[in-house]
């Protein structure tokens, strides 16, 4: 048995069976399975993968005994079928296909009709009394055998059978006459002996044996490896060859052929689905010159056979418990099935299939949430393009944000305000965005960057505000002046229209119709089942009272990111802000100066100088409070009940001055110093390497009052949002740790000020104190840091930045080519890299709880909405996981796909 | 016994002895000892340091008994000295000391003559009928009781006294009648009455609890809690509190005071040095109105008592094993020794001392090498500043490379350079520098930059050539285009001759001069002590034979990194570089592009277009192979016999354009590109975070083709020094690896245009290709990059920079507020974050050897030559660590030392 290389299946009995896969390919495996099942099923055989990787270890050769077992199988088959290769009297036709254990596009498909040659025509002429259909099929098996197998090329066949229609005045094969036919078969065989330098095998094992040997030969073809590379595909032996008999849908108006859903694959209805064709071929469905019959019609056109069908489809589905996709085949009559898999089917259909079979008890719930792909929800959840509408694609980029998206072009967060105010729809365009750009970027239907990548800060706001968002897409060439870009030779305007695919990163010209979500009970009850097993909770990162509702909508169980910046640029507040950073450096500066100085009167003028900066670098920050605690207590208000994580101030400061020497005048104006003053500013604060610069608690370091500010805030507005009845659970967040000496430092800061507040307030209220893990050496000392941190929330954004030593700003320009040469198997940026950044998250974890039991530990990178990473995140045993609200629902599934993964 | 709080010493038998440093501090330990040993020492009683945790427990009060053992004590102390505190026909005058385990500057000095009364003073004019003596010592304790324990500042003591010079004519206290000091004792008595509140104490044990409580309370004034906060000590009980007997060297013409050295603390020479005053006390010696004599006159002066001196000073060096600064009085002809403690000494003398104590086999090897700071020999290296010159210091910045220059100041590489040329010597100031500046920063005596800390390029490569540079000097306001620069209120122009001080930081107007470094057999006979004990290697960070061979007579071991960008930049070099550069982006789009192409005709189009790009890339890299196989050829020879690691390309290439307009047309001039393409190409390369960027292996990947030629002249270049007779061993180091599959890309291009070269040349070489671990992903999966490297060198400097999150251009911004608030014990640029980075380091190394058991694991960062970090690396295992050439004898002494450490 171990030697055994071809497995047989035939008249209700095969040698395999469905578990063997990994030796027999995925569609060998199905043809042994239904076989026993008793399903009609064209008899046939299956030589094994194994040989496959015996045919290439052996440089191309066939493995010894493996020509004796394919010939006593085939002499098998020709009992079975009371036929015989070559033999005119009775022909046996097959097919021969690959089949690996992993569905593989890019390796040969099928060789149909093998066993043809002069003679055997003659004998089905005879049998058939069908010239015309033994014409075709010879003609059709010459250029299959020619292209697939002996690699001459198709267009060659082509050409002949067009002069034919030519000639005969015809526009379709269909209607060339059984003399015709023979004339282009003659022509075929000229075509073949010309570009294959033999003539076309008359003997049909020899046609046999080079298409089992071409079948082995596409497992390496460079497509094939291709396909094997990007998807990781490794550990497999090779492709099966699967020999079968030919059945035929062609032989006359007795016959046809069809495929058919066991439940409609679009909407999941359970009803019998599918279309056939009478006299026809498998390929003349795919064709598409015939219109396809739906498939209950069949009922009347042959009323026994499609009553065969549809018991077949019940008990197939029973038994794979599964929806099934199937090819079938009547011959004179009788029923055949071709295949039967598993059936694609659409995101709604995915969820309304999962929850019935529950409901009809054919599947546990474990089972139902593994038959949605967590991707698939996505496009749920925005409105797409109508797949009907012709797309004239002007441009790739990133698909950086899902959803459709059409409106006028503007190149300018300004313009793009003005413009939706006056009512009309944008898409904003910029090299890059900025936090200067969010007004614009809320105002716009969807944003489109020509720099960046998928955690580009267009991207990652874009998410956030569920917008669709097409990100670095190199082609563009800007030209902000002229309120204009080029792309190849196109020239795109200020207010011409176009549409962005943020799920296929497709730019397009002109206005293309959109289709909005609908969201079904179904969905909703589907959701329910993955709650109801998965053990990780599911926050959102929302920094506005709508996100924060959209996102409990959408069942998300508090806050794990709510970042303060953005509430630092909204309308007015960027003044006080602007004030407060151009006070802020004296203020620092004085006080150095104001401890090394020596006399007393040097140290009254500076203290004099100092009390001016100070008053002015407190006076901004009282314009700010008001503003910081209406919006918590917004949030607050929006997450009743549910904890909201506040992450303090992060970006550095020269985020919140402008650019651009106009608008440096404008602050200057507004502020009332010199431009001078305000350009030394900007100047002073460049940093050559922002993200590994002075912000996040850095800036607290050496400006306490600010984390003061945002702390009284936020206690300010808890304490008041439940004056008003409603619970408030928040926990603040010091961000960018890489020490507990300075965790330590800053959190006695806001403890101090917290405890301020309380007795002002007469009032006290529960919170946390915790901090991001971000910074690698943060995550190396979890169990120093843990001693002061109530929570740790893996900021995997950066920490994948610094782990890995990429910027997500500029290594847009060269990860695609680190993923296409297999360096990381993924974009680290989209899926978490759990060997390197990983382990940091495992160590941070470990650590930490070692410290302190019950560490709430969660993560708020982006690849908490990133099915792969909330595996991870699962297996490492976090709390929860966060993400922008609409991947709410994907992170629901994904948590309970990683219970029923890891169990 | 463990109750005992109060230690006394005297008549030759002492409580504690030099063990106790930790209970009763360096001075009352030492005095205990010396008591012990029959040293003619003062008696007197030590306050255990606990005393002092128990003052400040208590909220200041005495602990209970320690009233009852200092009036015991006290008493001995008056049997001792038949004397009595306050009785005035046998009075008995004390001092009382601080004295901590450690020394530590900020505290109580002593207070001097503490039992002096109106009384008393009449019981010493008549015991030495010396009224002069008498009133001087007692207006000088009322002034220091007044300033030292209570707070009445000295100036208004000094004001009187002053008036009375005044009154009376002189011009120095001395000259002051005896009838004229009563006069300002009486004055003083007024002083400390108006400003304390009080009167004068009469009664000694009042005088001396206040004296004590001065003391325990100066361990916590501000400067004293500074200091140990500076200087990260902790863990230490308080200071002790030494009251001890006076003598007096002002009592006549009999008496004297002065100071010793066993040996000449400036040269190291073996002879006694020191000097002395007669009929003086020792502020006198300390305040320079007299001039001291030569302490071998004393022998004249004083036979008896200088015989006893030099017999004491012998024998304490040789109890002490070290050199000894001892401190003496001779009161009435008898010697007494108040204080003998480690004499400081300069670098010089620190090696002469340890090289002979060696040979006078008073002390062995392994503690020869731990009497020499590693830090002193940085002065032995360069030249310094004249101590005796007047420094008018303008501005101070960080001491980025040690030594003294001086030149006219010039603000552009090329006027460095053509200025150098005509013979002048120069001070290159820039804001910043960048590779492009190398060839200035050769020409100048020293750098100054405006931005940019220890390690920034300026500083970095400065210590590389051994040339003084001082960073990061904010104060700076550079004006190119008028080339000056204002610093305050002064203005320096070109031409302006500065003075920079590289091991201080300061910068000074005009020329200072300077001291040549001279350097002793004593200095390599110590060096070969320091190589016989250390187990690390010592090698040298080096990219020309010139430094290359400096570091080899520094004694350096072999090359640990030789950068090879630096050898893009010299002369003509930088032209084909930049052609490369030009051509090096549309090769790889358009090879993508190749790929994509669907038809033949746009594919053909394509192939042109690539060929031409192709062929200008690898041209320009063609004209570069001469020159790197040169450059690797002169290195090789003058390392011959000895490891040299080359890096591979490692900045991103934007770091090769040039930045300002002027320059980029030269550029398209040169190049015969139009500016336009030479802007657009600028502009496509900017980075957000060049750090996290597109450098390092990164560019191998995307094109192959740069390292290959970089290997292919490594190769080229040590089959050709072969041939010549040396011995030459490369080491081929892949920067920035993040992960083995990255390394595996990489190396696998390198090694196959070895292969080739050997092919070609018909002659093999021995190499080894290994990888620089600095992203800390490459440490965390150091098991699987060990698969590929033989060996790894940590790169610190980047490894620090991602495991922190600290731009190394931008944190000199706050870290030095990180080191003040004690976040950090020190810039983690200048010594390795042990805690964390160290972490990835220990974690890298153990993970590699798990697999690779003789990995071979070096440092070439800036750490390599910081002896803390060098003790890490030896604690850690390492085999190497690799530094500048002038830092290679400071890690030699580092690395012996790390082994007598962690004996």
């Amino acid at each position: 048995m171990a030697d055994k290389r071809v497995y047989f299946f035939g008249g209700g009995k095969a040698d395999g069976n469905a578990k063997m896969k990994e030796l027999l390919g995925g569609k060998g495996a199905n043809l042994a399975e239904m076989t026993s099942l008793g399903v009609p099923v064209p008899p046939g055989f299956t030589i094994a993968t194994k040989v496959c990787s015996e045919y290439y270890k052996s440089g191309g050769k066939w493995p010894t005994g493996l020509a004796d077992e394919v010939n006593k199988n085939l002499a098998k088959l020709e009992k079975a079928m009371n036929a015989k290769l070559g033999d005119p009297s009775k022909p046996l036709l097959v097919s021969v296909r690959s089949g690996a254990a992993v569905s593989m596009p890019g390796m040969m498909d099928s060789i149909l009709n093998l066993g043809l040659n002069d003679e055997v025509i003659e004998g089905i002429i005879a049998k058939t009394g069908n010239a015309r259909f033994a014409y075709d099929i010879y003609r059709r098996f010459i250029d299959m055998f020619g292209d697939v197998v002996m690699g001459c090329r198709h267009e060659y066949f082509e050409a002949k059978i067009d002069a034919a229609k030519k000639k005969a005045g015809v526009e379709v094969d269909s209607d060339l006459s059984a003399e015709q036919l023979k004339g282009v078969v003659e022509e075929y065989k000229k075509v073949y002996k010309k570009h294959v330098g033999s003539l076309f095998p008359q003997d049909g094992q020899t046609q046999l044996k080079h298409a089992i040997d071409a079948v082995l030969e596409s497992w390496n073809a460079a497509r094939a490896v291709k396909y094997r590379q990007l998807n990781n595909i490794t550990g497999l032996l090779g492709t099966a060859v699967n020999v079968q008999a030919m059945v035929f849908g062609n032989m006359g108006d007795d016959c046809g052929t069809g495929v058919c859903f066991t439940r409609n694959p679009s909407t999941g209805q359970k009803e019998f689905y599918g279309e056939f064709l009478m006299n026809a071929q498998g390929e003349d469905v795919v064709a598409g010159i015939r219109t396809p019959i739906e498939l209950t019609k069949l009922a009347k056109v042959m009323p026994h056979a499609y009553t065969q069908l549809t018991r077949l489809m019940t008990r197939l589905e029973k038994h794979y418990k599964d929806m099934q996709d199937m090819e079938f085949t009547i011959q004179e009559k009788k029923l055949y099935i071709l295949q039967t898999r598993t059936g694609k089917r659409t995101a709604e259909a995915a969820i309304k299939i999962a929850v019935d079979m529950v409901n009809e008890r054919l599947i546990p719930k474990k089972e139902a949430v593994m038959r949605v792909e967590p991707e698939q929800l996505d496009r749920l959840l925005h409105p797409h393009f109508d797949p009907k509408a012709k797309r004239g694609v002007v441009a790739t980029g990133l698909p950086a944000s899902p959803g459709a998206a059409v409106g006028q072009v503007v190149f300018t967060a300004d313009v793009a305000e003005a413009w939706r105010d006056k009512g009309k729809k944008v898409i904003l365009i910029r090299e890059e965005t900025s936090p200067e750009d969010i007004g614009g970027m809320d105002a716009a239907e969807g944003i489109l960057t020509q720099r960046g990548g998928m955690t580009s800060h267009a991207a990652v706001v874009a998410r956030g505000m569920g917008k669709p968002c097409v990100a670095g897409v190199v082609a563009l060439n800007i030209n902000y002046k002229a309120k204009k870009l080029n792309v190849g030779k196109l020239t795109i305007r200020e207010g011409d229209w176009i549409s962005l695919d943020g799920s296929t990163g497709e730019v397009m010209k002109g206005k293309l119709g959109t289709v909005e979500p609908k969201m079904s009970g179904d969905f909703e009850r589907f959701m329910r089942i993955c709650d109801r097993i998965r053990v990780l909770g599911v926050r959102t990162n929302a920094d506005t009272p709508e996100d924060a509702k959209r996102a409990r909508e959408f069942g998300a169980e508090g806050i794990g990111l709510c970042r303060t910046e953005h509430m630092f640029f909204e309308g007015e507040r960027i003044w006080p802000v602007r004030q407060m950073i151009l006070a802020a450096d004296d203020y620092a500066a004085m006080l150095s100066e104001l401890e090394a100085a020596e006399d007393a009167k040097a140290k009254k003028a500076i203290e004099k100088e100092y009390a001016t900066a100070k008053k002015q670098f407190e006076g901004a920050l009282k314009k700010l409070l008001p503003f910081q605690r209406d919006d918590f207590v917004g949030i607050f208000k929006a997450m009743a009940g549910l904890p909201v994580t506040v992450r303090l101030l992060d970006p550095p400061l020269h985020e919140f001055l402008p650019q651009d020497e106009a608008s440096q005048k404008e602050m200057a104006r507004r502020l009332g110093v010199k431009p001078a003053v305000v350009k030394a500013k900007v100047a002073q604060l460049h940093e050559f390497n922002p993200m590994l610069g002075h912000r996040g608690c850095r800036l607290a370091v050496t400006y306490p009052a600010i984390y003061r500010m945002q702390a009284r805030a936020i206690i300010e507005a808890a304490l008041k949002v439940r004056k008003g009845g409603k619970k408030v659970l928040p926990e603040i967040m010091i961000p960018l740790i890489g020490a507990v000496s300075e965790l330590k430092l800053v959190k006695d800061e806001v403890v101090d000020e917290i405890n301020a507040v309380f007795k002002e307030k007469k009032s006290k209220i529960a919170y946390l104190l915790g901090t991001m893990i971000e910074v690698p050496r943060a995550a190396l000392t979890a169990d120093e840091v843990a001693a002061e941190a109530e929570f740790f929330s893996f900021g995997t954004n950066d920490l994948t930045q610094m782990t890995m030593g990429f910027s997500r700003d500029d290594a847009g320009k060269f990860l695609g080519e680190y993923v296409n040469k297999g360096i990381y198997a993924a974009d680290p940026f989209q899926s978490l890299d759990q060997t390197g950044v990983g382990k940091l998250v495992e160590m941070g974890t470990k650590l930490g709880r070692g410290v302190r039991k019950k560490l709430k530990v969660g993560i708020c990178g982006e690849h908490g909405g990133e099915p792969a990473s909330i595996d991870f995140c699962h297996r490492v045993g976090m709390n929860y996981v966060s993400c922008s609200p609409f991947r709410v629902p994907i992170a629901r599934l994904a948590a309970a796909q990683s219970v029923v993964r890891n169990a």
